[in-house]
C-alpha cells in the first residue's frame, strides 16, 4: 500500500467508499503487520476484504525499471494488478508511484487492440462540473492516431462516468494561425471530423476553455497535459493566497471574511482536489486507477468511486469497441521506405 | 493601428505612457482621418507623436502569408517595424494579429546571431511579484539549441525588466520520471548547468511553480508555453466565477462581499492582466512588443512600459552578448548524412 501516508489513507478511503457503496469488496496487499491493526478498527470493510501480505513494496521514487526488477512478483503493487489480470479483482486502486504503476499495469495487462501506447486520464472541476483531461502524462508527444485513440478512450471513460451517449469532444491546441509543429493535432481534427465514432467532435479548444466545461473530453499529448494540469493546480493556489492576503489586510476585510466564511467553505469543496481525485489509465486489458500520493482517505475514496465507475460501464469493452471504429492516418512511410532502399 | 478596439485604445494607452514617462515620443502608423481627430483630444501626446498615414492593415484574421502579401510596404504594421529597422524608431508596439506582426518582424528585422528562432515572453504574476515565460507560442516544438537559447533570452529581458544580474532560470518539465521524448528538456538541462552564462539555472520546474516567482524565468517551447498561459487564464476566470456566484448565494454571503468589497479590489489588481500585457519578441535585431488584442488603454500603456524598458535596458545588446556564451548540443547530423550517402 503505497502513498505518501500509507495505509491508513488507503483503508480509511476504502470504508468510506463502502460505506457509500456496500456492494464493494477489496483485495488488499501490503504488510499485514501494518494492515491488520488499522482494519481491526474498520470492522465493516474487514467483512469485506481478503488481505494478501507482502512486505515488498515500490519507493515513491524507484524508477520504472528499478520497480519492475525489485518487485515483479512479489511487491503489492505488482500483486494488485495481477489480480486484476488473474480475474479475482475487478480494478487496481494504487497511490504509489505512477511510473511503477503504469509500467507494471502495461507488462501484466497489455494494451487493448489498436492501441499502441495507454494514457492516463484525469478529472477536472469546470464551471458546468466535471470535464475529462487526457493524456496526463503517460506518454510524452504524440501522432494523429494516437490523439484519435486518446480521443476514443476518453469518449469511453465519458460516457461510464457521467452517463452521455456522444460526449463532446475537443483537440487541445493553441490559437496561433499557420504555425509549424502541430500537424498531428490538425491532422488528428481531420480524422475525428470525419470518422463516424461514439462522441461529438467540437474542434479545437485552447487552454482557456478546460475549466468552462465547454466540452466533456479535452484530448491532448501527456506533456502538454501534465502542463496545463499542474498550471490550473498552481493558479488556484496563487488566487487563493492571494484572496487569503488581502482578505486579512485590514479590519473591513476581515469582517467581510468572517461573513464570507460560508462562501469560501462552498468554494473550497467544488474546488476541492480530493473530489477530482483518481487518474484512469485508458488503453488497458483492465481497470487501473492512480489515486494521487498525498491525498487523505477522502481524496482516496474518490479513486475508488471512480475505479468503480469504470468497473460497472464496461470502460474496457467501449474502449475496446471504440477503438474498432478507429480511422488512422494515411502513413506514406513504408513508401518512403521503399523509395530510399530503391535509390541505394 | 491594429487590436479589436482599434485606434482610440492605442492613442489613450500612449497618452498614459507618456503621463508616467515624459521623454517618450511617438511614430503613429495608421489612418490618419481616425488618428487625426482623437489625437486631437490628446494634445500632450500629439504634441510628442509624428502621424505617418496609410489606409492598409493587416487584419487580425488574416494569415501571415496573406498579410505579407497584401501588407509589404504599405500597411501600418509593416511600416511600423520598418521604422524600427531604419533607426526611426527605437521599439515598435502593436495590438494586431500576432502572427503577422511575427512573420513581418522576422523578415523585416531578422533573428540575432545563433538564434535559430525568435520566441514570444510574456510577464505573469506570481506571489513574488513577476516572471518571465517563454515562448508563449511562437513555435512549436524545440530542441536543446532552441531552448538554451530560449533561457539566454528570457534573462536578458530579466535583466531589463527586473534590474537583477542573475536571473533564476528554470526548465519547463513534467515530474513523471524516465517517460520517453523529453530528451531536449533534459539535454538543455544538462547545458545550462554547464554553461558559463549570466544567469543562474535552477534546474527543472513544474507548472505549479509557474505562480510562485520560484524562479525569473520559466523556459519552454511555443506548444506548452501557450496552454500554461491560457490554462491560467481560464482558471483565473473559474475561480473568479465560482467566488462570485457564491459570494451572493445567500444574504450573509453578500454582506460578506459588502466588506470584503477591498480585498476583492485589491485581488483583481494584482492579477489584473492589463498589468501584465504586452508579449516581447525576443531573438531579433530590434524591440517589437505585441499588445493583447482585447486589451484597454491601461493594458496598451503597460505594453509600451515593457517595450521603453526593453530599449532603455539594451535588450538587443544583451541577447547578442548573451548569445555568444551560448553552449551547443553535439549533433551528429552531418555525420548520419554523410553515412547514408556512403551507403548509397
Amino acid at each position: 500500500m503505497g502513498g505518501d501516508h500509507g495505509a491508513p489513507v488507503v483503508l480509511n478511503g476504502a470504508a468510506a467508499a463502502l460505506a457509500a457503496r456496500p456492494e464493494l469488496r477489496f483485495v488488499l496487499f501490503g504488510d499485514e503487520n501494518v494492515i491488520a491493526p488499522v482494519l481491526d478498527g474498520l470492522p465493516a470493510l474487514k467483512a469485506r476484504s481478503v488481505v494478501h501480505h507482502t512486505d515488498v513494496a515500490i519507493a515513491m521514487d524507484d524508477k520504472p525499471s528499478q520497480a519492475i526488477r525489485r518487485g515483479r512478483k512479489t511487491s503489492s503493487m505488482w500483486l494488485a494488478i495481477d489480480s486484476v489480470k488473474q480475474g479475482e479483482s475487478h480494478a487496481a486502486v494504487s497511490a504509489g508511484n505512477t511510473g511503477a504503476l503504469m509500467a507494471m499495469s502495461k507488462l501484466l495487462l497489455k494494451t487493448t487492440e489498436g492501441v499502441s501506447r495507454p494514457a492516463i486520464a484525469g478529472i477536472w472541476p469546470t464551471l458546468r462540473g466535471r470535464s475529462i483531461v487526457l493524456d496526463m502524462g503517460a506518454t510524452v508527444g504524440a501522432d494523429a492516431d494516437q490523439l484519435v485513440s486518446n480521443a476514443i478512450m476518453g469518449a469511453a471513460m465519458a460516457r461510464c462516468l457521467f452517463g452521455i451517449r456522444r460526449p463532446l469532444v475537443g483537440l487541445l491546441n493553441i490559437g496561433v494561425e499557420e504555425i509549424k509543429g502541430v500537424e498531428a493535432v490538425r491532422e488528428a481534427g481531420a480524422l475525428l471530423r470525419e470518422a463516424d465514432l461514439p462522441l461529438d467532435y467540437r474542434g479545437f479548444v485552447e487552454g482557456t476553455d478546460i475549466g468552462t466545461g465547454k466540452v466533456d473530453v479535452i484530448v491532448t499529448e501527456g506533456f502538454s497535459g501534465n502542463i496545463a494540469l499542474k498550471t490550473a493546480e498552481g493558479t488556484a493556489h496563487q488566487i487563493v493566497a492571494v484572496l487569503r492576503e488581502e482578505m486579512s489586510r485590514n479590519i473591513v476585510s476581515k469582517i467581510g471574511a468572517l461573513f464570507a466564511k460560508g462562501a469560501f467553505a462552498r468554494m473550497k469543496k467544488r474546488l476541492d482536489p480530493r473530489t477530482y481525485n483518481g487518474g484512469v489509465f485508458l488503453g488497458l486489458n483492465g481497470v487501473v486507477v492512480k489515486s494521487h500520493g498525498g491525498t487523505d482517505a477522502f481524496g482516496f475514496s474518490s479513486a475508488i468511486h471512480v475505479a468503480a465507475d469504470m468497473v460497472a460501464n464496461d470502460l474496457v469493452d467501449r474502449i475496446d469497441r471504440g477503438m474498432e471504429l478507429a480511422p488512422h492516418e494515411h502513413h506514406d512511410h513504408t513508401n518512403q521506405q521503399a523509395r530510399v532502399a530503391s535509390a541505394s
